[in-house]
């Protein structure tokens, strides 16, 4: 059965906008936060020395908000695996604010040799923590 | 025949981050004084008074990256309309660097009245500057 | 004696820049991160019903670096106060890195009556949150 | 006499928080863009070749707000330089909407040698530019 990595933080005022929601770009911010931590919480944060030789850009990235998010909120990330390729891999994230969902989102990595700068396969432990999480 | 808004500017260094390239969420930085320098041009900017009743919130945003974006470049966005519905747009972006396209992006508007925050019908005028960039 | 409120998080890969470096912009957001969960701890956080009727603007910001921050890193942010006036204060933070001084900030904050839009006096209760901590 | 350079831009949404004003954090990003146009309208942009080997950190910024600024306002920010020192310098922003003044800022930047990651000489057509605009 997938597990699933859960985070939590507070939405900032730096989070907001003058519509006194959100700002969706904030979002982004709070996905790759909890993006490292579940990656940290698994023992292969992108700061060890085994990610040195690469990079991990993101070649796609989207978000859906469902309903309003607001300053203060604690907003609950649970983070998915859908998809592990052979050098790129999928992540969702599921928000919820109050336990009711407040807005979806999903990254596409892409895994980088520094010196070529094309893809590479992705090295073997972390495939083996995202297959864990595969949804 | 559809039209197109093109508009362009700098990468910052704010937009980018340690792996030397733009930081994803810096591009719908871009996209967003994009779209608002677009709706100026049209006569309509979201702080005109006629759109004082409504807000106009993002409801899924995307965006692809294709080719590094570095610090300095130039982006030239294109600004395509998608979709009109009653109540919401789509609008595209297509970026280039020096004519090639490194990225592209969608998002999703909802017009939502301020005073019941439901949906609500888009303003003539508004309705009437998408569907002639309609793509 | 002065107390000093501390919180840790971590730089993320949007906190960074080109250089390999925080971007300097980045570590406000984490001191309003400290200052807000610092009001928080002592029962009186900005979304409280006490302090509908004001905002509270910061006329002051200023921030030194004093040696590297990267990604990955935590910093440990200690909060004290350096001013409390009956319609503003300055909040002071020190920033230090595995107990190395990296930073140190400061903040002065004007509380604003929302009707008035005019300085306010600041409500008892924060004042005495503020001067329990004076430096 | 010292000669003063003018830059302008737009307050975006993303620049904004609930507090309907400007988020502080937001206003440095526009100087640092006021710097970089400041820098390439003088010939010698950061990214030109001849700063390849320096990193141009900032060890401290400032800004004070005095008065509102709202979505959609328009900054003229004029760039004086005030210091310029042997390996740093130390430049200031006024921020005017309509003429009136909104807010100040100030930026000291030290020239870092990338190889010893220590300061180093700021490079003489720098130096130059920087002395034309001394205030």
């Amino acid at each position: 059965m997938a597990r699933s990595y859960h985070w939590q933080n507070r939405i900032r005022f730096v989070d907001t906008d003058a519509s006194q929601r959100i700002h969706y770009t904030a979002m982004f911010r709070h996905f790759e936060a909890a993006e490292q931590e579940f990656l940290r919480s698994m023992g292969c944060p992108y700061s060890s020395p085994e990610f040195r030789d690469y990079s991990f850009p993101r070649v796609h990235v989207e978000c859906d908000f469902t309903a309003e998010i607001r300053y203060d909120d604690i907003i609950d990330i649970e983070l998915t695996v859908d998809r592990v390729g052979s050098s790129s891999f999928t992540i969702s994230f599921h928000v919820a604010v109050d336990s009711r969902p407040v807005s979806k989102g999903k990254i596409t990595v892409v895994c980088i040799d520094k010196q070529t700068q094309r893809p590479a396969r992705i090295p073997d432990r972390l495939v083996e923590v995202l297959r864990a999480h595969l949804a």
